[in-house]
Formats: structure tokens, sequence, C-alpha cells
């Protein structure tokens, strides 16, 4: 690895989160997207070359849901990028790291993400993610 | 702001998380060092233009040992670099964020330092953080 992508902080509203980002990071929020898979809205602020996700729940029964119900909002996991995803999360398998999927799938962002259990890193959820256009076939 | 200086993570033994995210990033720890008024260690790693820096409590009347035992391990506060880090901290009191000193002061890496109480900021542990380099008189 790689640079920090970007760090995912779990929100329980959007509309009330977006503007006290805008205020804290002095910066727009660039962009919104629904992301059905994982049941959630994400809105993005550039800082530098890193971004800022806020990512809000639409359902009960989701990750992000759970979470704020267990720790409250806060920081959820830190995406770091990558430049071969299957190369990196083979890597990370073999050096003992749980990978929490066998295959990269689709993220927000236009991205190909995977998760790393946070048992098997000191308790933060880390997130591989490389651009989908650096792969053919995916 | 800025990018992402660091992203501080809170851990029980450094003995044992060096080599973890010495792993984890691919990349060796290239500095630890002891921050007396914080009471704890740190070891420091590069990822692109990004730090990680995991800190380690050598009192159990520190925050990280709090922190720690309320939570356990895991991602500890978010460090944003700045420009002009006086100027940052007025900014963001006018704002309505609660800064949590008058004054920057000193912290680890070289680095004049201020924290916003995670209250005023959807629960995240924001730093804010200035070469030491760049003021004159402090």
């Amino acid at each position: 690895m790689f640079k920090v992508e970007h760090i995912g902080i779990a929100v329980k509203q959007l509309s009330v989160s977006i503007p006290l980002f805008e205020k804290l990071l002095n910066t727009p929020c660039y962009k919104t997207e629904k992301v059905d898979y994982e049941k959630v809205h994400t809105a993005f602020f550039k800082t530098g070359d890193n971004k800022v996700e806020l990512v809000e729940s639409f359902s009960p029964d989701s990750v992000i849901a759970k979470f704020i119900e267990r720790k409250g909002e806060g920081v959820h996991h830190i995406a770091f990028e990558v430049e071969d995803i299957e190369a990196e999360m083979k890597r990370l398998a073999s050096e003992g790291f749980t990978v929490l999927s066998d295959k990269p799938r689709q993220g927000a962002d236009n991205k190909l993400v995977c998760f790393l259990h946070p048992k098997s890193t000191n308790g933060v959820l880390i997130e591989l993610t490389m651009e989908m256009n650096k792969t053919s076939g995916l």
C-alpha cells in the first residue's frame, strides 16, 4: 500500500452531516451516491489527494445501521488505494489477514473493493480499493 | 483543509502492532517517538503522502488507555494538515466546532497540533496539524 484513498464515516443523517463536514473541511460535497447492496447513501468530500466518505444507512439491517447502533456515529473504515487488488488480497491472506471476500466487488465511486476483518487488524476495518478501469474483464 | 496528515490508531502493544502494520501496509515503521505529556509511545508508517500513527499508552490514566478500556483497539483520531493552524482554529470555532485548546501545542513528529471535540464532529476526533517550522516564535 498505497495512499489513504478515503476515510469512511458512519453518520445518522446526511442532511445534517453534509453541511457539517462542508464547514469542517471547508470544501463542498462533490458527489452523492446510492449503493444498493450496502443499503447506504454516501457523500464525498475531497481533502487534498484523499477523500472523506460519509455513509448513511437506508435500512435498519444494513452494516452501517448496526455499527451506529453499537458504537454511535464515527469512523467506520479506512480505505487504502492499491495498484492490483487481487494480488494485494493474495499477499494479505498469505500474511495471515482475514480477507472478507474471494473476489473484489464493485463499491461506490467507480471502485473495486474488498475488506479485511478488523479482528486481524487491531480493530480497524480496512478497505482495499482500486479504480475500475485498471483491470480488464471486471 | 487539507490532506489527511495521519490516521491515529490506539493499540495495546506496539511490539505486536508494529510488525502487524508492517505486513499490512507493506512498509517498514520509519520512526518511533515517546510523547511524555500524552503518556504514549508512537510509531509511524508512510502510506503515500499520508501516515499511519500507532499509539500505545504507558500509563493507565492516559487518554489512550481510557479509550482502549472503553472501545478497544481501533481508529482514535484523524489528523488533517493545515496551512495556518491558528487561523483554522479561529475559523472552526466561529463555525460552531468545539476547539479543545486556546493555543496549538507541540505534538509528535515535529508538529503543532490541536483537537476538535468529537461531539461537534459526528463522533470523529479531529486533529489539526502543522509543521513546527511554518511559524516563527512557536
